[in-house]
């Protein structure tokens, strides 16, 4: 069954998300729609990529993924339809793909053309779905837009060596539901740089000398429980499920004790850096 | 297969929505359930008939809407089935059905009458549930109620026209996710009333000489990017997707720059004035 | 169709909900998702477990339920996935299955032995999904785990009856969605210490006398509705629809009149007293 997904910043409340499903199934009655988020901040881009990206992979090849953030039609936001990593993505032209395309060249881009001459203000219900419907159906892009190859460019922050190859600039890319904060700075990148080196990785005032395999790996479990004494509230670096750095408090409730972002002050973009030993 | 959609207040955390979808997972193997919102303000029963009136077209005909809002059972309260523009609704007879009906007239309304004697306190689940899987296997509203043609009246701001005819009064009927003000004066009395002449509308400090198609429709796209300036922040009235009035700001986000709502300081209710050249 | 249900504190925004889902898909194509919670607090075991607990008995028997909560794999954190009620529930070893069990003895226990080597931070699509889809396939807990009887104990706030059975100490469970304050003490407890004599409910600088029966039976509907004065806002004890005494506020919205919980001053945990006539 074709699975189409949505990612939005229509958020939980209006009736945006409910017409929109309505509209599938008025088309498809076999077909899978799967929320994958709607609570992006509105017209965030990036944000919006972050959650995308390392939401699609693990559904099934040829799953289709609505984005509708920032998808006004204009001439300076034409709407895309996008086959990469054998996934497919409905899109304006406003950035997002070249932030989804980053590390895996799409196979074909077309420029949709089916816009009626009405104007539209709802372009995911009007447009969105009936391409994401088309392809469900087993449609070709070629037949609901025209093949392009140059997409909008969105800068994005990528980390930032030094010549002398002892210091990582990085930002904030993401920041989690638990207030935990991604890096966009990665294994890779930390391994190829580090080859080994000691390190202290600085946001703000806060410094670290250890980046764990996961949350509760600095703790040594040789030791019965209750000699260990309080583990909430400890600050770590860790490698997360993306592979990426993030700076993390051990169990934390952004509503109680806090959360890494507001105890560390950090927000998306601020700069993290590692410096190696030279 | 059938279509169960749900418009509730219960919220996103509480198992209330959960335990309703096991139930009529329960009665019904072969069914599509839908969630159109569970955030409406708690007992907000014009929020909710906006929402479920602008999402319930999109659904195919014979959709079974069940809407949980003030929907206790008492002897004020009753419950109903109604079919209205060949989709199903089930509410409580608190006056939703007033403000849903008053374009469409209901083909069919019935008070359920299929209560147990035993008092419940969770009314969507108990009574809502097995009606809807009632409709959904094809079961009659005659067998799960009686028959009446009055409902419980629910006083809606209508916009009101002077006898000059050169002033409409209308009201902010909803706040959406982006922080825009949708008000419930609409692009047909607005040409009714106008009749091609110039205007002001005014909301508290706020006036507004034009009314832009779309988004973005203010914005020169002759002119390049570069040259235009600043566009976010911008503040405008539109014809909304629904056709009604909307007071925006182009690309607002409202936990930063702020929106519409929080910048213009309206609320639900207040007023808006369109004032005509005599 | 097999039904797998998620119950997180993963929150609406994050990927985590849209990544479990599409390798849910990926694994099996006839299967249902249904989401019971994603806005548990994080790491709130007791919330957990009260909304699982009452939102997992309306589900078909034979419903398979993953509880993404505090679920990283540690020496002191294993995972568990067990057969209780008919119903099967998948989570770690954090002492939420002694809160889920404190009615029902489990059928079977088994301590999950299916990880591979490599350390996963994702351990709900990583473990949690893999054993639900071997159970949505029919697969046996014995293949996947192996026996275990002894479980993590988490300390149950129960009520406590004094020597002189003339008072019930409880305590606040869970605060719902309209700030409705849920205790711990159940009706049956109620008649069995009370006897039917007169008593008081106390919590903070509040008392209750009387205990109703649903939300509106304190009004008397044989006076009509204009002579009766307004009704939003009364305070009320009542036994609610899981048969708990629950402090309440009619039809109180949150975000505007204020709740039970912010009026009353209560939060989880706090005591409620009841104490009988002597």
């Amino acid at each position: 069954m074709a699975i189409i997904t949505l990612t939005t910043d229509f958020g939980e409340k209006d009736y945006f998300v409910g017409a929109v499903k309505g509209a599938i199934y008025n088309e498809l009655d076999q077909v899978r729609i799967v929320d994958i988020s709607h609570s992006v901040s509105p017209f965030h881009i990036s944000e919006a990529a972050y959650i995308i990206k390392n939401a699609y992979r693990s559904f099934p090849k040829g799953s289709i993924h609505i984005i509708g953030i920032d998808s006004e039609f204009t001439p300076e936001n034409k709407h895309l339809a996008v086959l990469l990593d054998e996934h497919y993505f409905i899109c304006a032209n406003n950035g997002i793909l070249s932030l989804l395309a980053s590390e895996i060249k799409p196979e074909k881009i077309v420029e949709i053309n089916i816009h009626d001459t009405t104007q539209t203000n709802f372009p995911v219900l009007d447009v969105f779905v009936r391409v994401a419907c088309h392809i469900a159906r087993g449609g070709t892009l070629d037949v609901i837009g025209r093949n392009i190859n140059e997409i909008r460019y969105l800068k994005q922050f990528e980390p930032i060596v030094n010549t002398e190859e002892d210091q990582i600039i990085g930002h904030v890319l993401y920041i989690d539901n638990y207030g935990n904060v991604v890096t966009n700075i990665n294994r890779k990148l930390f391994e190829q740089v580090g080859k080994g080196r000691e390190f202290v990785i600085s946001a703000r005032m806060l410094t670290f000398k250890d980046i764990y395999e996961s949350y509760s790996d600095w703790i040594n479990f040789d030791v019965a429980k209750e000699e260990r004494g309080e583990e909430g509230g400890k600050k770590l670096a860790l490698f997360n499920s993306e592979g990426n750095i993030e700076l993390a408090i051990y169990k934390s409730n952004p509503s109680t004790v806090g959360s890494a972002a507001t105890l560390f002050g950090l927000e998306i973009r601020d700069t993290v850096t590692i410096n190696f030993e030279k």
